[in-house]
């Protein structure tokens, strides 16, 4: 049970925190499933259009998601990098993933709620408030995954429910 | 300037209503761009894998914007209408987004505060606070115009920046 004075926090924020998480791990667990309808070849190599494979950009995702996040809590320079020693192993990107999603929610922990109006500057570049950061990160997973999903419906594999995120 | 209260206000949310509506109608720009990318014809009959043209896929985001937001409003039920008589004019279409950008401004002023964590069910179906309803007619955005950049580099057209939202 939640008690009046969380109840009053709840219903003044448009989303809060653990919402705001919430809906992150509910899309990363989408993506979870893309990476998982393709077959294990065509994750790495299949492009349309000069593209990078989907496996490229699941590397990108991985490169920022957890950097990003260590950066907005620690305040230390993160470093970008999504040339990920993946040994062309869908099992081994999985298990990164998973990793992820753990870290996450551990470094989702230590965000105070007021942290997500401070500017920051993130991998040496990005400017805005936390929120812009974090919300980026999730449209960035968003739009990849959609272009997954041409490539996954291109091999005749059907993709993931977009709007099933448990 | 802004006053004491509305700064505590602003520094109290993880994001605020006017961040999170600069937040779509920004990416209502980029989505306009890439609709403006398309060569006419492919626009209407370009497709990948059995799917939809992009057409089809913003006929889709024009029958979910503003009906959606109306219904948050009024709380009067909307009708999902993608059948749109655009007579495969590019043209057309851009003018209702345009109208819409419009129409969403002016619905946004009118959700007060405390109603986004307030529990809908929108289009006689889909259940869940405010935000979530919001979230998801931003991230279906994202999600399709992702397919649409894929369109277009299949085109040999270059989509416009991912991240320019101005």
């Amino acid at each position: 049970m939640k008690n009046t004075v969380e109840q009053q926090k709840e219903s003044a924020q448009v989303i809060t925190p653990s919402q705001l998480l919430e809906h992150w791990q509910g899309h990363r667990r989408v993506t979870r499933r893309a990476i998982e309808a393709f077959p294990e070849k065509e994750f790495f190599t299949h492009s349309i259009g000069g593209m990078r494979p989907f496996s490229a950009m699941v590397c990108e995702l991985l490169a920022i998601a957890v950097p990003g996040l260590q950066e907005i809590v620690s305040g230390e320079p993160a470093t970008f990098n999504e040339d990920l020693n993946h040994g062309n192993s869908k099992a081994k990107i999985l298990e990164w993933w998973d990793e992820a999603t753990e870290q996450i929610n551990a470094l989702w922990a230590k965000i105070p709620e007021e942290q997500f109006q401070k500017h920051v500057k993130l991998f040496g570049q990005y400017e805005g408030p936390v929120q812009s950061q974090i919300f980026y990160f999730m449209d960035n997973e968003i739009h990849h995954r959609g272009q997954g999903y041409v490539y996954l419906r291109s091999l005749g594999v059907e993709p993931p429910l977009f709007y099933e995120r448990s």
